[in-house]
């Protein structure tokens, strides 16, 4: 039986070696990468069984993106489309003051037209839980039903639903992403949000617990999850607060942190683990992946299991 | 003043180094590729002085595409767009069976949109010659008004007209091809067209003299160029007939080989060359051309009078 | 129903980039690589459900060749070894005089302690092929038991047994090989060998054909196949002989090209095609192949059949 | 009409990839710089219409610095040497306590003959503003003559001059230096002297505004510029001082920000900015070029004013 | 006449480039490294006439170690082996809280093998010193016996010893080094232990100090030197006492560190240093090596001795 | 003893990977090369002690050439200069019509002032051979006068003196070139000429043999060897005429291939062999050296002699 299926956009993540302009390049490395499939990687390398639906185009390119999630045994259940456009996006790393940047180059990608007819949704039906994130329905007007209409069917199997709000600025204003987002709640189970994006996207006002109160009380999750980026992050469960630091990380490349939380949490949540257990699985995950050049969690549980006993580690094992 | 300005989409070509799949691609090499700005940068390399119109993204991407040409000091006379599309293509070279491969990935790119309005069109008007392509009437219905706006005007300024048919059977089928371009080839003055697509799209018959003078009768062309890949080129010019065999050369790139023989033929033609003369330069320059990575032929005139001079050449000069 | 389990090891190819020399390095090219994984792979993307068993340490080393597998779909059943060591080879290319020189460190890797009773035999007793080659018995005692007996389990299950001689002096004399290797043959139905082995390693004499007849004779193969490189190959099946030349190739990496044959015709054979459409099937496959870095032929069906249809092809297509 | 001319040399780059050592490179990654170009590309970056004039060999090396500049946009008005050598210099990049160290390999090189004579000196005649440094006379007899015929020049055709003493120990002496470039000075109008030369070349004492009070009066500079690496600049414009501190950047190669800075506060300074705002907008541009591999700040007007407006940027823009 | 003759195995070290992750790799970095020849290039490039005695395969990759040796004048002394395999070792660099990871292939290597009847032992007994570490003795059984030969030569030659122990807790556990380790110290005249090592493998107890008396009065040792990482080291000597901190180094790779501050050390001390003076040329030396890639202490006397007399330098030289 | 002593410059060589053009290049590859310097290495590796004598600056480019040389055994005898340059020269590889180019940047290198007072020419007078080339004497003043008194001594001491006319044309005219050697040639044993430059620069006409003989018969050679490219070489020795093929090889990088040849032919005939077999053993060493990127012939005797044996040889040795 299926742990974990997600649904979502992967695209092709084209970045400048080092530390290079965009405007410069002579190169540019290649990643497979979106917010639902780093979060089925890292579960799946963590011991889940995960399924990851999309929709890709039936060319090399689409290939590129299913062979990335087969090299980590996640199963890739796609729609293939023969005209249909690969997703990209180019992200220039930076520190500071010039900050990383993402130019997405998404529009029209094939996932776009994703209905859930075309989907195998038994896929959800049959799964413990299923994750999507506020990206989809951003992508456009069909995403939005079909985030809709699969988030439904997973509440109405009795899947637990978890949902992952990520604000994107370039896709999306607050005032739609709110509108749109919180017409989906009533079908979550389980709610993630930076409390950046609670205060700035969905309007909350007050500290993290706060803010999980008044989500929670709203739109009745079972668990709610509040990440504050290097302050770590705070879950209410049951009327329960918890909160977990981070664990200190030279950091390499950060984008993908968040997923890396989020699928070392479920690893953990859904093979039974207590939610600070699970909180504290998420963090050493998320603190592992920013040591690693992409954005998938290229982690073991033996990896995982050893920051969260034993914190950070440096020197040579050898 | 101008010698020749030249009008198309200019994209990111981002191919695998080696002969590595595009399936299995960890990086990609990324060049600044397109029909028109590939003449443009020939033809001011070999001592014209050359504008290149187009309309790019307002981003690193849109600006990685100018410094090429401005590395070979072409004016890039770009309309800036804040939100639209860079256009791409993958290309995964390869020899035989396998062969070379196209993705395009350019739909609705900002050049899509660019009306005669928008672009500096006096550019046009004041310049001894025109050149665009094809490809670019392909593109999208407003670029196929467009380019029949800048063909008329260019017309009505005593601006030489000069159209490569270039052929992209990825882009649209031989009938609308053909429908469309012969409606266009009333303001051309200088027609070039492979053999090959002479036959396929344009439905013309019998050897490259035939061909030439079919349609140089139908439409009144001043000069017809017909390439023939391996067999050189084929020049029907005021009742006379003139034919260019190629120089030999040793393959590194064959992208890009159709446009350094028009930068070439126009170098030497525009300065006042003769018809024979300056196939024999353009068939000289594309021989170059071929030996290099990328589209673009990075050729200095004294390179391209040695081979005119010399034919091929090997060993090495210390 | 699973079409075709292998069985063997795969190793690390550690090779230099370009043609430099191994003495020199300061950088390895890394791919995964042996005969049994290389047919798994070609035979699943070419349609067919393959499952490769093998035995690798318990590493991220040989995470690198599941993953590698995973990457083209093929379902990796693995003994994990804490202990044992990575299999891994250097392979120097080069143009002649110089030649492609292979160095195996491949000694007491994790695979020459597999045993029968610790691989997951039931999966080679349900599928319809069962392939494996001579150099997996070369490579430890216990390997060659473990050989003999899933030959003859396979052959107890009715599952089609082929086997591919595969001949490396450098892992023993060709006495050793023939004493070894004939010992295994009473319990397989499908011989591939090259001709060139034939001769030295198995002391056959004549044309291919009667090498064929010889050997069928002696062994009661229900079909031999004999690989002649550059002429082809060779079928001899229920008394009839067919024969098949090489599609021309533009040659970047040859290593691996017999792989691709044996894996392009049992995609073909298994899936019900006649014996000469699998032979061309196989050729078409093998002459993708080395267009490509890699022991690995990264095809598709689309690709094969399109090399079938119109033999070779150059060109550009856009 | 041009903003800013800019006269000195440009060299090829060469430097070991990573932090490898000199002494055992195998690659060289290949920049253009030089401080007058650096400058150059810097202000026109920002919105100047900046030339830059020089003397380069007629090679394909000399045109990869041309080509370099039009990359930006900078007018290369160049007097091409068949003869002469191309400068060239080799550095080193490492962290404490290696630190980064310089090879210079510029003797006799093309620039080191350049003339005013042979040198389009109307483009400094008909400009706002002439930039020049103290490397450029430290290279030879000839050069030092120029820059003072250069200067001289400009003062009598109201551009306004200014000059960076850029001290390069392995050029000259302080000894020498200070007898040379001081009698420069009386034909600059703006002087730019890091603090630590100010002392140990110029021969002054006291903190940053005595040294800028002490040159001011003896020299009549309109504006004196004093950088102090970390601590910052500090200006001293008709009687009053100005003090900007550093902006915070993750450092990826330092070689260029002082450039960067004089760029920056030239593009804000001489499109009437006042002196203080200048020094912030040079600030920014120098903390922008720390991030980024090369000498040349690759910056946007965008995004220094976004430094400006906001400091320090992390995180990710998406 | 020689300085210093080490004994023990060089091994090709395998990293990933930048922080990859060893499990998706597609190229690996190649170096030359072990304990002992990392020491003999130190001593030989800050003056000492080094030689190194192995033994290695006959093949490109024993020769891709003699070479790299070469490189800096060390003289490689090798009994050369026709069939035996390289020793190997991956490295994965990474931050905290991954850290990096080795994973040794060394197990049958030539060296394994290697006999004083075989190796050139009158180099011993004529040089004045003779190191080794305790690696050696824990490769096979024929080196422990071979590592206590050589020392009892040097012993009984007045070559003075120099023994490092060296734990490494993948080739064996704490107790049988202490075991194995303890048997070899009557014939050593400087012991170099890490603190950590002293504690956990040679169970001492108390401070630094107490550590080095406890030792050096058990085996009557002429120095006893206590390497304790970020905290420096610590040297016993005739009853005095000698600390040395560290040079602060931006680390940009921390393996072979050790090696270098013995190497440094001896190089001092060989040649007629202080004990202190000698401590801090070997601290220069380790932090020179923190700035760069490989095991290699790449350095030269000069850049020790501007460490020594400067401490840290950053900035640029030029 | 030593067998063969060479004097000469050895540069940095720098060339753009692939076969990308100087102009665009944003990398270069790095060897170490020089005609003496890559006699030297050839002559070690193929069983030879060598010595190489020049003049080199004390720096990190300085190490880097006798690094290179080290790696393969030669003893490089420098004398070095604080002040002097690095001689680089730049290479662009390319096929026809391109062909390779060489720009030279060596004028006023380090050994351009070396002199035989310097020199450590005792090495010279007890050698066997001494070897040097027309180069030499073309770059100063001082090396020609360096150069005649260096064969002097050679020829003084009884050592047998070798020298390759190796005309460029790019340091010096035929006429130059001519009238400075046959100044030489009466100290010369063996004289090295390429047909070609025989005929331009020494003004040599007929055949091969009527050149040897003209030119053995004017200046008294023992030994005079014409080198033919493509078609082979020729020797006349005592009257006797030899003629000897080349080896077919796959070219990779051609540069390099005569010192290879003048090399491979001194390692047989300094060791004994004859002329004939000396000739074919510089013939298969040549071959080799083709295949490989750099001047240098990375080759062992047993590769130089399997080709001797077998001609050329291709497929995969496993």
């Amino acid at each position: 039986m299926t742990d974990l299926v997600t649904f979502g956009e992967s695209m092709l993540r084209l970045s400048p070696p080092g530390q290079q302009r965009l405007e410069a390049i002579d190169s540019l490395d290649v990643h497979a990468a979106g917010a639902e499939s780093n979060v089925a990687v890292a579960a799946e390398r963590l011991g889940l069984d995960t399924v990851w639906l999309s929709k890709l185009p039936d060319s090399p390119l689409g290939r590129r993106v299913t062979s990335a999630l087969g090299n980590h045994g996640v199963e890739a259940d796609i729609v293939w489309d023969d005209d249909a456009r690969m997703g990209t996006y180019y992200v220039e790393m930076a520190g500071k003051p010039r900050g990383t940047n993402v130019i997405y180059d998404r529009a029209d990608s094939a996932v776009t037209t994703a209905t859930a007819d075309e989907l195998d949704t038994d896929r959800i039906a049959e799964a413990d839980a299923y994750y999507t994130s506020g990206i989809t329905p951003a992508l456009s007007e069909t995403l939005l039903e079909t985030s809709r209409e699969l988030l439904a069917l997973a509440d109405d199997s009795d899947t637990t639903t978890v949902f992952d709000v990520n604000y994107r600025s370039k896709l999306w204003s607050p005032a739609d992403a709110r509108n749109t987002l919180e017409g989906l709640f009533d079908d979550i189970d389980v709610l993630v949000v930076a409390e950046r994006d609670a205060r700035a996207v969905l309007d909350r006002e007050g500290d993290a617990e706060a803010i999980a109160r008044d989500l929670a009380d709203e739109f009745d999750f079972e668990l709610t999850l509040i990440t504050r980026g290097g302050e770590g992050s705070f879950a209410l469960h049951d009327g329960d607060v918890f909160e977990q630091g981070v664990f200190e990380a030279d950091e390499y490349d950060t984008v993908g942190t968040g997923d890396a939380f989020v699928g070392g949490f479920l690893a953990s949540w859904l093979d039974g683990g207590s939610v600070p257990d699970s909180l504290e699985y998420g963090a050493a995950t998320a603190s592992l992946k920013r040591t690693m050049p992409g954005d998938i969690a290229l982690v073991t549980p033996e990896e995982v299991q050893r920051v969260v006993d034993q914190g950070e580690q440096s020197g040579i094992s050898r």
